[in-house]
């Protein structure tokens, strides 16, 4: 299909975004069904060839956690590197910080908690125990040039505790970027932000000195509001957006197969904004219908279900 | 389910907006499967009791061109009407409004094309033609003291005639205006516009003097960006906006089930902008899942998923 959004500038929007793209991690880990290795491997070839620059390939998390992932050597080791592309891979501590560099990895990324019961809940810590468990992780990386990006869960609201004040996330983001990560991620891991609350929340870290360039956003469309969200953090100047190739992933505090935004409805607005993204839009609608048939379930994505018919 | 949003007001949003609720009309004239006539009454009245206070109750079009709506006259007829809440009808032409009035109509709507060719297969009309077709029907309802809404289709694109050029929109809608409307409602049938669209021809239309509180914008989810739209158009100052319970409805352009931005959707980022609206979720949550249960399929509004498990 060659059909796309007539083009009509924002004037209040960045001219350039870098999609991030957590299909391969954090979309197939929140599946119900599993994929094969090798389909894992194509999936991250084929997301390179379909023109996306930054490619969350896996994560080196123990496999007795992540069943789902306990294939990332092999994953990591296998599929083609294209110039320009970036891997970065999940590692929860030095363990996995060791599996990664001796895979190859040159792009890393920490996974911090804003809040105390998540925290002891996903990371097994205290919300002050993670920086402790991270720092040795940044530190080494840094030692060896690779690039390091930390996020942050349970930004907007939190399934146990509900509200989680704008200070207690701007004082565990700044804290992660001080052991010297390079970008900081803010993520509704449950999907409840509103646009109001984005603002205010990028607003708290301007006000403490961020640079909204270091920032990218991480938005699960549980509630239907993922776009409209990311538009509100790119009005604040962030240009790091992640998103999942067809909105693979769930949340698994909500009874929703909604899992991320969907790459191709992020590529559908930056398309019609004139922002620039680098993506093939009918390419990538291809390998999210090749991918919800792997899954045996229809794609969440409005994009690829407007263009595909339903897969 | 209690699960509310964090309530984080904008700065740059009007403090009210009245959802124009169009699931009964639009919503089930494009769906497949069709409704039976109580089911159709229940559908209203329970839409009533959720809080919504502008409710289109259906269309007086001929029954050979929508057979789905043959029962306009026992429908509108059944309902409760409720104190405070507004039952807009369509109306196509004298013999559809003359049906209205003795149904009791105090609200209705013209429903008019700003591309010629959609005025020619919808309308079987010119451009110009239609609104020699209005006149008279607007002048009837002005001096009854009947409400009346503009319908303008296809002004962010058409599937036959590609881009409409704002001063198309302009002139098509100002003219409607002139005809004596009330209220012009901005129509993205296929569901193609982006957000700086929007904020463009709003701008086009305050250029040419129109007052953003007459105005209203019904968007199609068809490629996800329904409700980023709607934002983008309360930035300029609109407080009507369409929307149909549970995304009820289709684009019959696209391989899409996705209708009408979904009213729990909406709601659910009025209630976290601090925005007042009117409407109890769990209400409207309850009354998409029994009508999704009667069309037979799963509604493809988030919130609705989230909080009700896919139905």
């Amino acid at each position: 299909m060659s059909v796309l959004p007539d083009v009509v500038p924002a004037t209040d929007l960045p001219g350039r975004i870098t999609i991030v793209e957590v299909g391969p991690r954090d979309g197939l880990q929140n599946e119900k069904a599993q994929v094969a290795t090798p389909a894992k491997i194509e999936f991250i070839d084929r997301l390179g060839a379909a023109g996306l620059t930054a490619i969350e390939a896996t994560s080196f998390v123990a496999p007795e956690w992540v069943p789902n992932l306990a294939d990332a050597d092999e994953v990591f080791r296998s599929f083609s590197r294209r110039p320009g592309v970036r891997y970065p891979v999940l590692v929860p501590n030095m363990v996995g910080f060791q599996r990664a560099v001796v895979a190859g990895a040159t792009d890393i990324a920490v996974f911090g908690s804003a809040t105390e019961t998540f925290a002891r809940k996903n990371l097994g810590s205290t919300l002050e125990a993670q920086f402790e468990m991270f720092a040795p992780v940044v530190a080494a990386a840094r030692e060896r040039g690779i690039h390091v990006r930390g996020y942050l869960s349970m930004c907007f609201g939190d399934p146990w505790e509900g509200r989680v004040p704008h200070e207690v996330v701007v004082s565990a983001g700044t804290r992660l970027l001080g052991l010297g990560c390079d970008e900081l991620c803010l993520g509704d891991t449950i999907g409840v932000a509103t646009a109001g609350q984005v603002t205010a929340l990028l607003g708290a870290f301007a006000d403490a000195g961020v640079d909204p360039a270091t920032m990218g956003v991480h938005f699960h469309d549980t509630y239907g509001q993922a776009l409209a969200n990311t538009l509100a953090a790119m009005r604040c100047g962030v240009t790091l957006v992640d998103t999942s190739a067809g909105g693979l992933g769930g949340c698994p505090f909500a009874k929703s197969a909604t899992g991320n935004l969907a790459t191709e409805d992020l590529v559908w607005a930056l398309t019609g904004l004139g922002i620039e993204h680098g993506v093939d839009l009918a390419a990538l609608v291809d390998t999210s219908v090749w991918m919800a048939g792997l899954l045996g379930r229809t794609s969440p994505s409005a994009v690829v279900r407007a263009l595909a018919g339903g897969h």
